[in-house]
């Protein structure tokens, strides 16, 4: 009966280009496998390129208080090539990320059944990347001086802290309770000697809490390696914000694309809401034409139903995108075609 | 006659592991290939691991000084695991690369007639990667305070300056008229606003110059899928030290292994002398056994003759190269039956 189901308020931001075309099979996914478990009442938020090219907005006060109170957020993809980069990256999704400190992205990347990986010999890929989310790099700690002229100087800031760290190392020891027990750490400490360092040391402490599970340490140039060349050896992959975001491109061009990546920006502590989005982008060049594979955003909505207690819901998601995969995976399908044969077997 | 030979002095700097048993091949096809036209005298450096643990020394002001005034380095390679990562790392290679302004770091890729790639569709590989070598994220600048503390920060700072950028941009667009006439800078600039916009802007103005040469631009992470998935697409690739440091360890793996790259850390206006190394590491777990492929730095001493002027040299090691792997490049072979057999190539 209804009123027995949770209720969940879920933002959605469809975005621009084949976001749009995706997310609505994200939110049947989501409807049809938690049914008769939970109720989702959806906010859709007009934000992205097409918003700020129409208005100038880019993520009004407004509407990031009523994000915040939402219970998740289901993303579809944002950009378009008349933006100047960095605009709706900055002041969009990195400003959701901070301002809802999710500091967990995570990045599931499996090899299915069914899928040509542009390896020879791909083997068996199973991997989690845990890449911190709400520090390094991103934070948007640069300048520049004489700008434009033959002394210009330009800095980009890495600010990394004990407690940023910490949490992330935490939930990435934990993810691997659950996994094969493994946690390989990624950075590049021989160089940058000072965060390298301080992430080691907080793996090595956090580490002592898991006597199951081991760790181990890769620099961010071999990793690059090992992903093309050894796959298997990784379990779950714990990384900084630059360094995750570069190994899970590349990871999912190793598992046959970004179209069967989905990507988790995390709140472990749920003070804010989380958000889930598939990991490849607005594809302007295919927009439009209902071919765009909805796999990714389907598989994000199982990453949401997971974070908010639905695992059997979610395992059912996973379950059908897998059947589909090994089916039918080679097929040419629309959107909404694909969509539908996911849908028919959750 | 001898007299008429150019002479150069060569500071060798052998290494750790493999460095010792790779680096004489190297040496001994610089002498053939240039055996008529040049004379070398080696200086060799007692530089690494081994001197770090023997005597504390890691790069003496004494040998600095005589390597500056050599005409050309040939490293093997450094490294010990028994060695705390960054000591020699920061305390001797980058040392030098900064010491003697090697602003441009040199990679080429190249996917050999019978090498076998991990990718299953190889085609044609043959790029340069073009790497920024004296500033971004390896000046060092960065510290911590609060250290071992939960309140702990660590920072790193990346340093760009117009100076540094547009020599290295320059380099990328000569050597792009003598190749397929295509630069690709890679960055981050949607994210590494002002260092990527100066870098962008640096390559608009210098490519105006170029007529001749187009180029693009990729984000870091999508150029990482590229490597795997079209690495056809690009020429030169131009990119900063952090970034330039990911993708050649990347192409590395995508043309088949390390053990066929060579790298070059050249200051290209000739103030210092540059240097010239495989790119593979030390190996301590097969240093010893003789079974170490000299391939890369051989190849090496190919790229140094051609800094020197010696074309026609270096395309003589290039050709033996390319011979010995299209025949021979599938067995196994010992280190000086891999390098008796090029040398009889040139
Ligand atoms: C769009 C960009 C800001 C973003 C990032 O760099 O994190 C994207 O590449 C990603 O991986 O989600
Ligand atoms: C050893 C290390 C300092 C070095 C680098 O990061 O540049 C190495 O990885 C390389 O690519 O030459």
């Amino acid at each position: 009966v209804m009123s027995e189901h949770k209720q969940y308020t879920i933002a959605v931001i469809p975005g621009d280009g084949i976001g749009k075309e995706v997310t609505p099979w994200a939110q049947q996914a989501l409807e049809k496998a938690a049914a008769g478990e939970a109720a989702f009442t959806y906010t859709n938020f007009d934000l992205g390129a097409e918003r700020y090219l129409r208005d100038g907005e880019i993520l009004p006060d407004e509407d990031l208080e009523a994000i915040k109170r939402t219970d998740a957020i289901l993303l579809g993809a944002v950009g378009d090539p008349r933006v100047k980069a960095g605009v709706l990256e900055r002041g969009l999704l990195l400003k959701l990320r901070f301002a809802l400190d999710q500091y967990v992205n995570l990045r599931p990347s499996k090899l299915y059944k069914g899928v040509t990986s542009p390896l020879a010999e791909p083997g068996e890929i199973d991997f989690v990347v845990v890449r911190e989310g709400t520090e390094g790099l991103y934070c948007g700690a640069g300048g520049a001086i004489r700008k434009g002229t033959e002394h210009e100087v330009a800095t980009e800031v890495s600010i990394n802290t004990a407690y940023g760290v910490e949490r992330v190392v935490r939930y990435a020891f934990e993810l691997a309770m659950k996994r094969r027990k493994h946690v390989t750490l990624v950075h590049k400490k021989n160089v940058l000697v000072n965060a390298g360092d301080m992430w080691q040391r907080i793996v090595d402490k956090v580490g002592e809490e898991y006597p199951e599970v081991t760790h181990d340490y890769n620099h961010i140039d071999a990793a690059t390696i090992y992903l093309v060349n050894d796959p298997q050896r990784f379990d779950v992959i714990l990384t900084d914000n630059l360094f995750g975001d570069i190994l899970t491109d590349e990871a999912g061009a190793v598992v046959g694309g970004v179209g069967y990546s989905a990507s988790g920006c995390i709140n472990a502590i749920n003070e804010y809401p989380s958000m889930f989005e598939p990991i490849h982008g607005s594809a302007p060049d295919i927009a439009g034409q209902g071919i765009a594979n909805p796999t990714a955003a389907i598989l994000s909505a199982a990453m949401l139903l997971r974070h908010l207690g639905f695992d059997d819901a979610a395992a059912k998601i996973d379950a059908a995108v897998e059947a589909d995969i090994e089916e039918l995976g080679s097929t040419t399908r629309t959107t909404d075609e694909v969509g539908r044969d996911i849908l028919a077997r959750i």
